[in-house]
């Protein structure tokens, strides 16, 4: 059984968990506060972030979400989430890698220091300023992401893919955060409806993390 | 042929470079300042970074450095830079995106915004308390490469990999702006030797950026 290292608000550890789902492969949580830096978590991995997924028996630790993804993708064929050819699977890795990092720095990581670490480790409010910075840069990635799924099925293309759970994973989280306004983005509000509705993600949605709440269309699939 | 749109000091350019020269694929240099925001570029990659790498024949344009990676070992057998098993691999990509993003972030990005941005865009004068913040780090990531050199013949393991490429190819800006001390770093410095005597790396050694030269050891073999 994997042990998946995690905290409920990481979105590298939400978009492992989603493949996990989709691939039907079971997996226990531990949770770990990367901001703790606790000495037998640096070991583990000295990079000091989640997601690590551990197989205890046969003693693998496997450490970033790209390359955790990547060793599932290559050890469990069933419910691949690297379809179609060369030239679509890098469509699709250059996706998940625009919300791994371009979302993430422009608006998740901006919101969940202000909302969550900042009172979480500092005991400080958040700054109004660079709160509304990352929701005006979380408007122009959804109109972006419009923009796609006026000429796409799903994110990266004709097929669900790991663009869908790292776009998914990541707005999950600016969403919870209160950082997204979903007023006149109905293209990304109709997928993200029916991510919300997978068993993978169903149980994501529930889960909660200490001092800082969701809006109440959170967890809601018809929003 | 290919076409890979890069500027001489990007890092991430120099890792698919290397792989390329690795591989014994042919390309060609298009110059592309990203800080230049040109239209016909961002129309092309909408993160506006480099690398691109473009067939013009096909009509294929590969965007994101570890896309592209990914792209030419599945579409060119020879000379794989992802060896072995998929355990393997994992730690492969782990490296590759230590070097990417943790090296990269503490160490490449203020060295170049201080050393290449400012004086190229801003012109403003770097400031010496990053710089040295910069440097300190650098040296803390060449201490946990010299242990990893400790225990394995290359640095993900016993086979030559993407993450000696990537290691390489930050390293390698990180030195040309002054930003690495080799004394007390034999292991790292006997490695690195040995990457810059490698076909693939010595045509990245004779470049230059504009404004900002490298340091005297730079580009020679013995060091």
């Amino acid at each position: 059984m994997w042990q998946l290292y995690q905290f409920p608000l990481c979105p590298f550890s939400r978009k492992v968990r989603l493949l996990l789902g989709e691939k039907g492969e079971g997996y226990e949580l531990v949770r770990e506060s990367p901001w703790d830096q606790r000495d037998e978590f640096l070991d583990m991995n000295p990079a000091g972030q989640t997601p690590v997924l551990v197989d205890k028996v046969g003693g693998l630790v496997l450490i970033d979400s790209a390359a955790i993804c990547d060793y599932l993708e290559e050890t469990i064929e069933r419910a691949t989430m690297l379809p179609g050819t060369a030239a679509h699977r890098a469509e699709i890795r250059r996706l998940a890698v625009w919300f791994d990092h371009k979302f993430h720095d422009e608006v998740v990581r901006p919101l969940m220091y202000e909302r969550m670490e900042k009172r979480l480790v500092h005991r400080l409010s958040p700054d109004a300023k660079a709160l509304r910075e990352a929701m005006r840069l979380a408007n122009s990635h959804l109109d972006y992401v419009d923009w796609l799924l006026d000429h796409r099925r799903w994110m990266a293309g004709p097929l669900f893919s790991l663009a869908d759970l790292a776009a998914a994973a990541h707005i999950s989280v600016a969403d919870y955060l209160g950082g997204i306004d979903w007023r006149g983005h109905d293209r990304t509000r109709h997928w993200y409806a029916g991510m919300k509705s997978r068993p993978s993600f169903r149980p994501l949605l529930s889960e909660r993390m200490e001092v800082v709440g969701p809006p109440d269309h959170y967890d809601k699939v018809d929003f």
